[in-house]
């Protein structure tokens, strides 16, 4: 047995004992209380970078909240891995639906419980773990690492970008590992390859200046809510299709191939469907769920607002109407190419009697999707069939991770998405937790990780 | 002269100063720290009906805020009016937008601006210093008057009917006299002789437990606010008409005399249009805006709420969607009929994938329409002749006025809506205000109905 595998298994209660520690800190980085929080978990990343081993370790200032940055360069000639992270976490309201503590760590049937135990203090952790037991074993790591822990995951990374940009020499590398996501089920450790691309609207439609009395002036003048019900009705037929014309023009064909893989994951919709307590499922006709959700694009409205909304009437005519409409982006599709496509749909299906603005509210998440051959990839397979002691699976989500494409971007090189997570672990939702064994697994597997990749060309 | 308009006319600039001490009163009945301020009007309408003369002057306390009544009832054979008023008012927020303080009355250009100073102050002092000048001058009513002056009108009278139900012998009367309206446009006073009736719904449509990620679930199950949608937008047609089966099949056909009525009114749809500040007119087709608002039916969306709709992006799938819809409906239009079909429509065309609730949430308001050649309207005619010096309009408004109805139904006698508004006035908005001209004219109007309805037969 490798020593560093070794430092692991003699270590693994005591890891979730350090680990609580990090935990306990209130790290919620949208609320401007939780300030000093956000600077003591900086500093708990900086001290236990330290205590590893990293070199260089520092708390850098950012307009928000700080990123701490470590290294380790001494494997010359050897590939250099850059490690993504946040110690920021959301908040934990509501409070009363937790069953302990948000911020007071509790071990029950092999599952921590904490705000951040999953997303993502334990995958942050399960990485310096790893790294420390080889650098405490061996004196050196069989790669260079750096590591990049922001403190704004869960507002947006309002800072990432602009910080990356500019210090794009410092944080070059030849890889990017990124432990961020969950897993599909228990016992199926698997490998994140493909994003969906986001972009996002807000519609705003006005129909009078002010809000009238409906009595008065109901039937003389359009309903601007009507009218926006009107123009969402018709972004998807009742089959869920996006009725934009061109939407599904440069969407990658699903080969039959990956479409069989697809089809063997452990992955069930009943219990899908339970898991979301949905009277039934829908989408797009002629697709499994998972292709659905991980290889189709989808349009969802994400907000609706106009007039009166409080308890009991009111009789309002409202003045305007809200929507906010975002749209997943399958592979091959170009978010501003759709972008396009959207407003220019809106705008010709509005009815010609109200005022009409389309507003893109949010950066553009561009889709991504890596092969699976590539000789990164199939290093992270070899660690985790070593660390979990089974073949990993390759897997995609819909959603969206920004920071996989600026990494892209900036620093042109592949991504590697090793989530532990599971689909059930509450991130985001009272009593958040983590598998301890998947913990356990997950920090084997970053210590592999070293290993395989020192032996894979990547240059 | 009769000596009561000379009265009237000796103390124009009085009576206006009188009224403001009235308008002083921020006694707004939807704000509970205006508790005391309620009762302060209260006690200025019983402490006005007393120096007017009249008898049996109390405050009569409700579940809420309380009830004025007075009375005269010495004209043995002469027909009894009731009439009807309101001293509460609405908020007046948002304060920044008004030029002098919403309780602060001040008369700029011929016209008193005050929080209440049309709705329904004014209108009431109108009543109270006309039936003063035939007490002051004679000692006597050509007719039997009780007044009722309610304290909450603006927020939907909620125990003016249990109060009427339970008094009926005492409020008994041969016609009933409410002033609350306006007239179609300065220079035209007018009858209002029709309103439309209402029903208002309440929509939830619920797709999943919660709210979900619209990454990780978008695409798989149906978004709500898009069910929602459908279902809106399957209530109307895009040319305005509302397409639920049957809706129409009640509603009482305008006859060609009513129509050329209504076109000779001195209304501009432009000037309306210019008013609302709608980038153009829309509705039914084949139909004015004067008869869409007062002949025909209409559908609204009063409110519309779903997921997020703060600024900027929150890519949520909502779990629920909500609307508020409400309906005027047109005379002969059954309000119990037209509940029951729309629930059936929205039920049959709402998607099966999630869970669908309606639900009636405010008292139905029946459509009513009175023949204008009733003695008792014929009599109203006369002493707006007398008062404005010019023969009045008959109009209807497109609003409901509930306590119409409760008179219809609980004491089956006619109601006379003799209103001295005007359509800008500003009722609750920011610089509600009341032409003082109409003021005087509409108070000689009233001092001659009396006369007028001395000389008319009724039962």
């Amino acid at each position: 047995m490798h020593p560093a595998i070794a430092y692991i298994q003699e270590r693994r209660d005591a890891f979730v004992e350090e680990l609580k520690t990090f935990c306990r800190i209130p790290s919620v980085s949208t609320k401007s209380e939780h300030k000093g929080d956000m600077q003591k978990a900086a500093e708990w990343v900086a001290d236990s970078m330290r205590v590893t081993g990293l070199e260089h370790v520092q708390i850098v200032p950012t307009a928000g909240h700080p990123v701490v940055y470590g290294d380790w360069l001494h494997a010359p000639g050897k590939p250099t891995a850059l490690i993504y992270g946040h110690y920021d976490v959301q908040p934990a309201e509501p409070l009363d639906l937790w069953i302990t503590g948000p911020f007071d760590p509790t071990v029950r049937d092999g599952e921590l419980y904490a705000r951040g135990a999953v997303d993502d203090k334990g995958q942050v952790f399960m990485h310096l773990k790893a790294l420390e037991a080889h650098l405490k074993t061996q004196g050196s790591l069989p790669v260079n690492v750096k590591l990049l822990i922001e403190g704004e995951e869960e507002i947006g990374s309002p800072n990432l970008d602009p910080f990356i940009a500019k210090h794009q020499d410092i944080l070059k590398a030849d890889v990017v590992v990124i432990s961020d996501t969950a897993m599909i089920a228990k016992g199926a450790p698997g490998i994140t390859h493909g994003l969906r691309g986001l972009i996002y609207f807000q519609i705003d439609v006005e129909g009078t200046k002010s809000d009238l009395h409906s009595g008065s002036f109901g039937g003389a003048v359009i309903n601007p809510a009507f009218a926006l019900a009107q123009i969402l009705s018709q972004l998807k037929d009742k089959n869920g299709r996006i009725t934009i014309p061109g939407f599904y023009d440069d969407v990658r064909r699903l080969p039959a191939e990956e479409r069989r893989a697809l089809a063997r994951l452990p992955f069930t919709e009943k219990k899908f469907q339970k898991t979301i307590g949905a009277p039934a499922l829908f989408g797009e006709k002629g697709f499994t769920t998972l292709e659905r959700l991980w290889t189709r694009p989808t349009l969802e409205i994400n907000g609706l607002y106009s007039g009166f909304i409080g308890e009991g009437a009111k009789t309002v005519l409202p003045g305007r109407a809200m929507a906010k409409v975002s749209m997943r982006l399958a592979p091959n599709q170009d978010p501003a190419k759709i972008a396009r496509l959207f407003t220019q749909h809106v705008k010709r299906i509005c009815p010609k009697t109200v005022r009409l603005k389309v507003t893109e509210i949010s950066g553009r998440g561009m889709p991504w999707l890596a092969p699976t051959d590539h000789p990164a990839m199939q290093a992270m397979a070899q660690a985790i069939q070593k660390g979990f002691g089974k073949k990993p699976v390759f897997t995609r989500t819909g959603g969206t991770i920004p920071v996989v494409a600026t990494f892209t971007r900036l620093l042109k090189v592949p991504s590697l998405l090793m989530g532990i997570g599971l689909p059930d672990e509450n991130a985001h939702a009272p009593n958040e937790k983590l598998d301890l064994d998947n913990l356990h697994h997950g920090m084997l597997s970053a210590a592999h990780l070293w290993n395989e990749l020192a032996e894979t060309k990547l240059k």
